[in-house]
């Protein structure tokens, strides 16, 4: 069976080049099964490693930034945030999608602006992560922004209803062991602050 | 409007307890849109906290557990699985769902020695976490797993394939700030495991 984007998978494992072919599933159709106004839903036969063939459910989705967003005194900025599949609020970072014809970075400029009023003078890339790699494609492209001016009101999209308040990064830390902080994408992107030495 | 399940989302904010007033949405009627061989998709009509009406959609997810197991020498257990949403291979934790029936810590235990062979003597909680908290109800256990014993031969599920290799932590942090581990499960444990200084 040839390597389907032999190349990518190849190339992220060249001390074993032969991964992609033991474990690659391969797409022989594929189907939108489900198209909501929010979500997408993919269904694709796939052949797998050992040349059966099975289902493959997926998300579709467009992408996401998320924002370390850094006061002049080190706080971050915090939301409070009803999110309603697990009917909770939460404290996360700033994030959402990249529209289309947006990159990652343009999108986290406009949505810390309209989240939170701020823009940035220092944007940085932290990277990227993967929320959800067994039922979804997105992607978050993680940055940590410095230099914020609060430059304009709170401008939320309709429907969406939030509140935002700096944190302390020991408090940050403290709220994570009391797992008053459990949103994935939070996580990470703290994770990635810290590995920075952010 | 009342505060739907108000006694949990107010006791989480102690020190704010109107925010679930200001920012819950409330259901008005529920209805399953997709059932299909892996994913459930969910759309309820909720109130907002303005009193219009908007939709919600999100996975159905039965919850999930994921495994820091810790070899004698301090290595962490990785995996190496293809993931079809994105079309390649992973490098992440040992993880899985929890079935009907199981707590937590018995699919832990489970999925450690189904996909690696390995069972453990001390387990211990490090946590909860919530992958995508804009479209499922997916939440995930996090488990240290500590006293390591090669039991069994790997058992897969049918239509499973994944590799076990150990990985030393400064190799994965390496690894991770050269954006080859991006997976949030994996990134969010590995900082509980940080902060819990493991």
């Amino acid at each position: 069976m040839p390597c389907w984007r032999s190349a990518l998978l190849c190339s992220m494992f060249p001390s074993d080049n032969k991964a992609c072919s033991r474990l690659e599933e391969t797409r022989l159709s594929e189907e939108t099964v489900y198209q909501g106004v929010l979500l997408r839903v993919r269904r694709d036969r796939v052949r797998l490693p050992d040349g059966s063939e099975s289902a493959r459910e997926y998300i579709e989705h467009s992408g996401a930034a998320v924002i370390l967003a850094f006061l002049e005194n080190g706080d971050l900025l915090f939301e409070r945030q009803f999110r309603y599949p697990l009917h909770r609020i939460f404290l996360e970072l700033p994030a959402g999608k990249v529209d289309a014809g947006e990159t990652p970075e343009e999108a986290a400029r406009r949505e810390l602006l309209e989240e939170t009023g701020y823009t940035a003078e220092k944007w940085r890339s932290l990277g990227v992560l993967h929320p959800c790699i067994g039922y979804s494609n997105e992607r978050i492209d993680v940055f940590a922004a410095h230099g914020l001016r609060q430059a304009a009101a709170q401008n939320l999209d309709r429907g969406e209803f939030l509140e935002v308040f700096p944190l302390a990064m020991p408090t940050v830390q403290e709220k994570i062991l009391a797992g008053e902080i459990t949103d994935g994408k939070t996580l990470a992107a703290l994770y990635f602050a810290t590995l920075r030495a952010l």
